[in-house]
C-alpha cells in the first residue's frame, strides 16, 4: 500500500528486558530516607513495594528482564502501533514528518497499564492481594483495577477530588473492574482528614492523594502501595515504549530529530524517550527531547531543583527532583495527569544534563491542537496528550516556515473518551487558561524539606 | 510465546473486496417501490445515496472491490485483532475455545467505520458535502462523524432522544469531529414535530431518527442520507469483519464451530458472519451462527416476516424483513444501538434459509456478562456486545457441561467506554429487566403496511 500509516510489530517483538536509564547517566541522584539523610536501601522500601520492585527502583543495570506472565498479557495491545500522521501533517502543509506512538489501545486507555501490570505481578507473587494508590485524571487508577482483576487483587483508589468529579466515567471504569475509587482528600486517612481540616473545600492534589495512598499501605502489612509515575522502576516498565518506536522507526525507514512527550509524573516521556536518549548516549544518532508540560503546573520550566517529598504529608523517600514543592495545589485544569508538583527523579537528571529540554503550553492551546488532531486523525486524544501535540504541531509549522523536513515523534498516551467534558467546555468557549499562581508556587517551594546534611 | 493470544494480520492481508451474501443466497428479496409495489431500481435509491451505492444496495456480484482510498483509512485499524479469551475460558473453566474479533479499537470505537469511511468516501467522490442520519446510542453518528471529519464533509446525526440523554459522552465525540448532533424526535423535520405532536416526552425511536434523516435528504438535493446497518451496502462493507476472521482463523489453526453476534440493524452480525455463511454455502465447513437480540426489542425471535418501511414515517423502500412494525417504540433499555424494529433484509433471509438462529437475551443477564469479561479479559464491551457476551458464556457452559471443546467466536462490536452510566446502573442494582411491550407490539404489527400487489 503506498503512503503507509501504520507501522505494526509482531508479538514476538515485545521487548524482552526493560531499559533502565540510570545505567547510562553519569551520577543519578539517590533516593534519601527522610529521617537519616542516608541513601535509601532495598528495606526502606519493603514495606510499601515488593522486594523486586525495591531492588529494580534501585538498580544500576541497563537491562531487566520482564517477567513472560507479564509479556503474555502485554500480548493484548503490545507492541503498541506507531502512526505515521499524513492526514496531519497535510492539513499543516508541513514538509516534516510526524510520527505518533499510540498506547490508547491498551484496555484502560492510557500506557498506564505497562507499568501497572507489571506491579500487580510482582505483588501477586509476593503474596500481596491488597493495593492502595492515587490518581489524578484516573488513567493511572483505572489501569491498576484493570490489573487488579487480572490478578484478582484489591485496589483501592484516591482520586484527586477535582477530576472525581470532572471525570466521573473514569470512577465507573475503576468501578467496572471491581475497584473501589474514593475522591482525595478523603477522611479516611490522618493525611486526608488534615487537609480538610485546614480546607474542607480543598480540590485535592496528586501530593495529596499519594499520602493518603501511602498511609495505608504503611498501616496496613497486608496492603502495598502501588506508585503511576515518578518512581525509577515505573519509568523502567514504561520502556517498553521506546523501544518498541526505535525498531518501528526502523521499519519506516526513518529516525526522529525530535521526540516529544507530554510530562506531569515522567513516566510517559520517560517511557518514550529514554531508550532514544540511551542510543544516544551510547553513541547512536542524536535526538532532541522535548518534554511538554502545563503552564498551570510547570514543575521543570519553573520549579526547584531540590530533594522533595513525593507525597504532600512527607510519607515518601525524598526524591531529586524539580518541584513546585509538595504542598503546591495547582488549578483546576483538564489534563489532572499533568497536575504534579514533582518530576521523576530520572526525567529531571535529565534535563540537567541537557538530554531533554521542557517547554509549558496552556490549555486552550492544547485542546484546539486537540481538535485539529482528532479531525485529521480521528483519535480524540487524553487532554494530557494534547501537550505533546500541541508542541509537535509547533514544530512542525516551524519546518514550514524554515523549510526543513524534520523527523517529529511524538507520544500520543491515551485517547479522551473519559474527558469529553473538557472537549465541550473547550467547544462552547468555557475553557480558560489557568496560570500556575505565583503566590502558591512561592509559599510551596519556601516550604522545602530540610534533611539531615542538606 | 506459549498460549497465544492473539492473531493479527498485515496491512497488505486487509481485503481487497467486500464480499455480497446476496450472491450465494438462492432468491433474496428485492426492495419494492412504497408507491408502486414494483422492485426498487437505481434512480429509486439516488434522491438519497450516490449512483455507486445504489447498485452496490441491488448487487448480486459476489465481491465488490474496495476503493484503495478506504483501504487506506482502514489501515489505521485493521485489520483488526482476534484473540482468544483464554482469562475468560479459565474464569468459565470451559473446555470451549473462545475467540472474540474485536472492532472497538477504530477511532470511534465500534465497527461502523468499515461502512461510514465508505459512505462518506463515495460521496464524496459524487460531490456531495453534506450527509444526514440516525444514530441510537451513538457509534453510528460518531462513526460518521468521524468520516465527515474525514472528507471534509458536513454531518448532521438525529439521535434517539433516550440514548441522546443516557450517552452525553457520544454526542460530545461526534461535536469533537466537527458534527451537530440533535435529539430525536426533533422539531427540525415535518417526522419529528408530527410525533412530538402526538407524544411531545416520546423517547425517540430508531426508525423515527431514520425518517427525520430521510426528510432531510429527500428536501434537499446538495445532502444525501448515510444509513449505519439495515440496508445490503452496509452490510457488504461489514463483511471486512469476518473476511479477516476466517484468515485469523487459519493462523490459529482452528475453525468456530459457533459464530456469534449481537444484532440490531443486523450489520455487526452479517459483517462478522456471513463471510463465514457464504464459505459454507460454496462448501465449506458448517458453522452454527447465533443471532443475539434484546429481549425488550425481539425482532428476529417474535417479529413478523413481512414487508415494512426501515423508517417509521414511511419515507424508504419497503424492505421484507423481521419486523416489530415500524411504529413500534421499544422500552429505554440501554443498548441503544439494538433497539430497532426491523432487521437487515439479508439477515432475515438467512434466518428463513436456516442458516443462522436467534436467541432473546435479557439486559441484566448481558451486563452481568459484560462485567465478567471485563474483568476477565480487561475490555469494557459496549452494552450491545454484551448480548454477544452472555450468548458466547451460555454457550462455553454448555460445553463444560457437556464435555465437549467447541471452538466459539463472537464480535466484540464495540467498546464501552461511553456507556459506564449502564454499567454503574447494574453495579449499583438499578439496572431492570425491561420486556417486550406486548400490546405495543400488537398495536404496531397491526399497522403493517399494505402495498400495491400485497
Amino acid at each position: 500500500m503506498t503512503d503507509r500509516i501504520k507501522y505494526l510489530l509482531g508479538e514476538d517483538e515485545i521487548p524482552r528486558t526493560w531499559y533502565n536509564l540510570a545505567a547510562d547517566l553519569p551520577n543519578p541522584e539517590p533516593l534519601l530516607h527522610p529521617g537519616t539523610g542516608a541513601p535509601i536501601v532495598v528495606d526502606d522500601l519493603t514495606p510499601f513495594i515488593p522486594e523486586v520492585l525495591a531492588r529494580q527502583e534501585l538498580s544500576r543495570e541497563r537491562e531487566i528482564e520482564i517477567p513472560e506472565p507479564v509479556r503474555q498479557i502485554y500480548a493484548q495491545w503490545r507492541p503498541s502501533p506507531m502512526f505515521r500522521a499524513r492526514r496531519l501533517e497535510r492539513a499543516l502543509d508541513t514538509p516534516a514528518h510526524i510520527y505518533y506512538k499510540y498506547e490508547g489501545g491498551s484496555p484502560a486507555g492510557s500506557h498506564k497499564p505497562n507499568t501497572a501490570i507489571a506491579q500487580a505481578y510482582y505483588n501477586k507473587e509476593a503474596g500481596i492481594n491488597r493495593l492502595a494508590t492515587e490518581t489524578g485524571a484516573g488513567q493511572w487508577g483505572s489501569s491498576l483495577s484493570l490489573a487488579g482483576a487480572m490478578f484478582d487483587i484489591d485496589v483501592q483508589v484516591f482520586m484527586v477530588k477535582v477530576s472525581y468529579h470532572q471525570k466521573p466515567y473514569r470512577r465507573l471504569l475503576m468501578e467496572t473492574y471491581g475497584a473501589r475509587c474514593v475522591a482525595s482528600p478523603s477522611v479516611e486517612t490522618e493525611a486526608g482528614r488534615a487537609i480538610l481540616a485546614e480546607d474542607p473545600d480543598c480540590s485535592g492534589s496528586l501530593g495529596i492523594a499519594t499520602s493518603e495512598a501511602m498511609e495505608i499501605a504503611l498501616n496496613d502489612p497486608a496492603t502495598n502501595y502501588a506508585g503511576g509515575s515518578v518512581l525509577n522502576h515505573v519509568l523502567l516498565h514504561q520502556s517498553v515504549i521506546g523501544q518498541e518506536a526505535i525498531a518501528q522507526m526502523t521499519l519506516a525507514d526513518d529516525y526522529p530529530d525530535i521526540v516529544i512527550g507530554c510530562a506531569g509524573g515522567g513516566s510517559n516521556l520517560g517511557g518514550l524517550a529514554f531508550p532514544f536518549i540511551g542510543a544516544k548516549l551510547r553513541g547512536g544518532k542524536d535526538v532532541r527531547v522535548i518534554a511538554a508540560e502545563p503552564a498551570a503546573c510547570p514543575t521543570l520550566t519553573r520549579g526547584k531543583l531540590a530533594y522533595d517529598f513525593g507525597d504532600t504529608a512527607g510519607i515518601s523517600p525524598l526524591l531529586k527532583m524539580h518541584t513546585l514543592g509538595r504542598t503546591f495545589i495547582p488549578p483546576s485544569f483538564h489534563a489532572g495527569g499533568l497536575r504534579y508538583h514533582g518530576m521523576a527523579p530520572l526525567v529531571s537528571d535529565a534535563l540537567m544534563n541537557n538530554l531533554i529540554e521542557a517547554e509549558a503550553v496552556k490549555q486552550t492551546a492544547c485542546f484546539a491542537a486537540g481538535i485539529q488532531f482528532a479531525r485529521a486523525e480521528g483519535i480524540v486524544p487524553a487532554p494530557e496528550s494534547t501537550h505533546a501535540i500541541e508542541v509537535a504541531i509547533r514544530e512542525a509549522l516551524r519546518c514550514r516556515e524554515e523549510g526543513t523536513a524534520k523527523t517529529i515523534l511524538f507520544g500520543l498516551s491515551g485517547h479522551g473518551h473519559f474527558d469529553l467534558s473538557a472537549y465541550e467546555a473547550h467547544l462552547t468557549g468555557a475553557l480558560r487558561d489557568e496560570d500556575c499562581d505565583e503566590v502558591e508556587m512561592a509559599r510551596a517551594l519556601a516550604d522545602l524539606p530540610g534533611f539531615p546534611g542538606a
